[in-house]
């Protein structure tokens, strides 16, 4: 079984995965009360609803990660000692560099494109999934026709700025298929396949 | 009663609410099979499904309806001699021009501002609501705190380019309340009230 390539994400009405000055406080504030979150993050308590089941089964369901260089370069000070991925992570970057391990969580540098980082990233995760994150990234497996599924979580806010999520996709429709709809109070959660 | 502002329209899962050359072909082809779409369009047959539902009662509760010149325009050849909204109509512009009839249709074009508009349509539309049309006069209200719903139908596919339906909104982010959920084969319909 080949892992599918799933981009799981928060956007806002508007389509911004991330405010002004990447500030994605607003976006992701339904995942902090949750259970799911907390345990990653080393905390306890927190709600157990559908939320939390949603979250809690992508991260069972994904053995490695891509994500752009931006993504990482903000997320590496916040994420700390011990990043709440815990399994491979691939960066892609022009920039050659070591491997990193921090807690249960390697980064490991791709500088030979984003087919290369996905091959290794699918070897990774042997039969599940892998996710891909940050707006750059994502529309570069979009273009290129590697992504199968997009999970959304749409929050009930337009920020007016930020980071566009769907943009630079060149002018040739994609179509898509959406598979699933769960409502909850704080946050809509579509998802889709892209029809190949 | 005083008559809500409804934006009711249909966009991309990128933001499009109109693809490149202002093609809405693909965002609408949802609508083109419903009897409430053929009724208008003087047609006969049709599917009488949740969306045609969903349709219908938009038209019916909907007294008024102000949109932009550029919508007005690029609508007034393919609209005909009967232009299927069949309430009096109020179109932003800059330039003054004598009020047109078609068919049960009246547009009367208002210079003096989008508040002026809203007035004249509100009354109008005596205690029924009033849409808004157009990518433009919607941001218009928007930033002006006069929206007080927005009902999007979510059609699954990445345009990659056209008009953005949420753009040049400013910085301050504008919260939503999510009212209504609909899940259709086709399309998404999600229904949000503007926090006040």
């Amino acid at each position: 079984v080949r892992g599918k390539l799933i981009l799981d994400v928060s956007v806002s009405l508007d389509g911004y995965s991330a405010g002004p000055d990447d500030d994605v406080e607003r976006l992701h504030d339904w995942l902090y009360g949750l259970t799911a979150w907390r345990q990653r993050h080393d905390r306890t308590g927190g709600q157990s609803n559908r939320d939390a089941e949603l979250v809690e089964e992508a991260w069972q369901s994904t053995g490695a990660i891509v994500m752009g260089r931006r993504t990482f370069d903000s997320g590496e000070e916040p994420w700390g000692d011990d990043p709440p991925f815990r399994v491979p992570c691939f960066v892609l970057t022009h920039r050659t560099r070591a491997a990193l391990r921090k807690g249960e969580t390697t980064f490991t540098f791709v500088t030979d494109g984003i087919e290369s980082a996905l091959e290794q990233a699918r070897a990774a995760a042997s039969d599940k999934h892998v996710g891909v994150m940050g707006a750059n990234a994502a529309q570069q497996y979009l273009r290129a026709g590697l992504l199968d599924e997009i999970q959304l979580h749409i929050v009930p806010v337009l920020l007016g700025g930020g980071i566009r999520l769907f943009d630079q996709l060149g002018d040739e429709p994609i179509e898509l298929e959406r598979t699933g709809v769960i409502d909850s109070p704080r946050v809509t959660h579509l998802r889709f396949r892209v029809a190949k």
